[in-house]
């Protein structure tokens, strides 16, 4: 039943927004407007005040609407919610998104009223997502039921394969934004679940492995309520996994309990927890997105690890090096017919050693003829399972075929990832064409290293 | 006399390039090109097989040249540079920049022919800069003395206050284009060392430290030749100064010998030493100018530490606090007085904490309003010396006004740092506006709070 309720949130027939208002600038005008943009269904605005807003029929109550409303989503002062929910239980909705704040967050009052909310819910049978939430983006169906202001949105909104469930509206809003704007990557679907009085993480988490749109989960979340639930679930998860977990010092807990009402529990006994279970741990918000881009596009893991770097200039070679030597991970021994084809390439007093410097043959033959027969020689060499090659996007000088690489990696079996530098236009092309093909693209050398390092240790415990 | 002899390199009154060419896609092309871009004084192509390049007369040798040549670039085979360098002497030169490869890092042929360079220099009294290396750039005056191509130099050279001694051309060329296109600052001098058979990084050091053009000096250094004077320098210079150092594992130190001929040294006794010696250490490109732009733009450090973090976001506050835990940091006590002040910004269920997290207060008041008052709260407390502003840049809802906390900030002696989301260009516009102010920004949490350390810790050296 879990699964076929969660449904009618993510791909609902029709939808109600409570507290729908003409005013730009507020959050129910910003509803309306996001839904208009992406939802193909009916849209039924609800405020007794207003006969229209954005050009729709607005509806005093959601009894008064005359046709089924499958969700509605709730951006009204809290203590109206309980009518409400009664009112939409009265006309047959199902599924209701609360955006609006004022609940366990503010103490004692705002409890009650959340344990009113909850229990309306399970006397009724509708399910209730949030309250204190900004809702489900979908970068896939190019829809926010959000109430950030679509001048925000712009057109960043971008398709993709990892799914977030986040107890934070900022990291299904404005972070998002920024991720997306400057090409990082695209989304499926993003789920700001607040404080979470009934759909919780564990139930979200369960729906998107079961989603054919999602290839990895992330997840930020303040507190971990059903623990257990939740590390049972990962455990059988064919899908990989990443959690930030925010409050794991002092005062940061401290925040988390009056941001989200959440008890952050002792940080260490939480990650070794999580880490047992098969998720893979993040640090920062971006870094959570990097890592699961890297896993969306590699689940496969990449074998025992050894890593061939290619790269245009010593200094990012040596500094490859040493990051992956932090990370305990291992460069690949070239065997000796490896050797012998890449000296071909290389002036004669330069010994041939992984990181492979091609500079010296990009000066000799060319950065084209230099990179096809250095990438071929380290995707031949069965000592190799994954090649960190370095670009750099701008000027024609160093445009490499992205496709024939895409089809190498997938023929040999070899995941490729990028450490790109670039100018700012170009960059980002190369970073969505490279990322649509399969092939991760990072920025700094220590982030590619981390989402190397996240995806071999994801497919050791896979195997 | 260094300081004079040095100066030479980066004020000449004209300049030679010797291996200049017609050719475009040819670095001794790209050298006259650049130079034309960005030098007002007289450019000499010096070249036996041509008599003109790109419009200027080209001479058979610099002993040709009909007046004074103040510097000599030379990109040509290393074997032919012993002539050139007497014919330089013949002709009065004193100051050479060799950009060629095919010296000591080729191995022992190469290594005689660096001498028999190095045996001249001292024989004639000319100053050597290279072998091996990309010369100088100068974002001030927007030259480039480099043989990396104006097509990817494009429009990016953006002048600033951060000045690098680099042993990479990479980190004088593509990462800079990088860096600089994208908005994150620009630079004063950047000196590409290449091997250093003469002039080496505690030259320029020095020079640099005397530079009114300079106020923080960053260096990626594979090997460290006189490390007594370099930490000697390093003691008493009264800038900052960061250092990267590549090779710290094994086999990034075995890619550091072809790389630049260097011997990496153990990573713990020279990273021990850089630190008693007041060095910020750095750990990647990116991270080494985050930290070189915030010791340029805050050298006089934070105080205490105390630190107020303002943020529009509960999750951004708690992952902030969790961060600023990790690098020991304190969050500041606010006084009852701010607390007060504070509490009529807020609905009254929420708890005045630090960091503080205004979006309540932002749907009450506005952001202008909101962020006005506890900027000037915080600012006004005497236990808070730094602010950590969360800030997001697209849309007008979040506009702030940087002048007015730029000179708040000056006024009352308290650093603003901030993390920045936003969309691609108004966070870029944002980020130039900001930094132009003084105020660092930075993209990520973690990356803020390693900068607001590492201002903190040189400031505590210093004191």
């Amino acid at each position: 039943m879990g699964q076929t309720t969660l449904d009618t949130f993510f791909n609902p027939a029709s939808i109600a927004v409570v507290g729908a208002s003409p005013t730009p600038g507020k959050g129910g005008n910003a509803l309306i407007r996001n839904i208009k943009q992406g939802f193909p269904g009916p849209i039924y605005p609800v405020n007794p005040n207003h006969r229209e807003v954005e050009n729709l029929r607005c509806f005093p109550t959601v009894s008064h609407i005359d046709n089924p409303v499958d969700l509605a989503i709730l951006f009204i002062p809290a203590p109206r919610v309980p009518e409400v929910l009664r009112d939409c239980s009265a006309h047959g909705v199902r599924s209701v998104i609360i955006e609006s704040g004022g609940f366990a967050e503010t103490g004692d009052s705002g409890r009650a009223l959340q344990n009113e909310c909850r229990s309306i819910g399970q006397e009724t049978g509708i399910r209730i997502w949030g309250p204190n939430c900004m809702g489900l983006v979908d970068g896939r169906r190019n829809l926010a039921l959000s109430f950030l202001s679509p001048e925000i949105w712009g057109d960043t909104l971008t398709p993709g394969d990892v799914s977030l469930i986040v107890q934070s509206g900022m990291v299904s809003a404005g972070f998002l934004v920024d991720l997306m704007s400057h090409g990082v990557m695209g989304v499926s679907k993003v789920c700001s679940i607040g404080n979470k009085m009934d759909v919780d993480e564990c139930e979200l988490l369960d729906y998107l492995i079961g989603d054919p749109e999602t290839a990895a989960i992330a997840l930020y979340l303040e507190g971990i309520t059903q623990g257990r639930t939740l590390l049972d679930t990962a455990r059988h998860s064919p899908k990989p996994i990443v959690v930030l977990k925010g409050g794991t010092s002092p005062q940061g807990a401290r925040a988390a309990m009056s941001h989200t009402a959440s008890l952050a529990g002792d940080d260490r006994i939480v990650r070794g927890a999580l880490t047992q279970a098969g998720i893979v741990p993040a640090n920062g918000f971006k870094q959570m997105m990097d890592i699961a881009r890297a896993l969306a596009m590699v689940p496969e893991g990449i074998g025992d690890g050894r890593i061939a770097v290619l790269t245009f200039t010593g200094a990012a070679g040596i500094l490859s090096a040493d990051c992956l030597f932090c990370h305990g991970m291992d460069l690949a021994d070239l065997t000796p017919d490896s050797r012998r084809r890449l000296e071909k390439l290389f002036p004669s007093w330069m010994p041939v050693a992984n990181p492979i410097d091609l500079w010296p043959a990009v000066e000799i033959v060319g950065a084209a003829e230099a990179y096809r027969q250095a990438v071929e020689t380290v995707m031949d060499d069965p000592g190799v399972d994954v090649l960190l090659l370095h670009a750099f996007a701008g000027g024609s000088r160093f445009s490499l075929d992205l496709d024939r690489l895409a089809i190498l990696s997938r023929s040999k079996k070899k995941p490729i990832f990028f450490y790109l530098l670039g100018r700012q236009d170009e960059a980002m092309d190369f970073q969505r064409q490279a990322q649509r093909l399969g092939m991760p693209v990072y920025r700094e050398i220590s982030r590619a290293v981390e989402a190397i390092h996240a995806v071999y240790v994801y497919g050791r415990k896979k195997q």
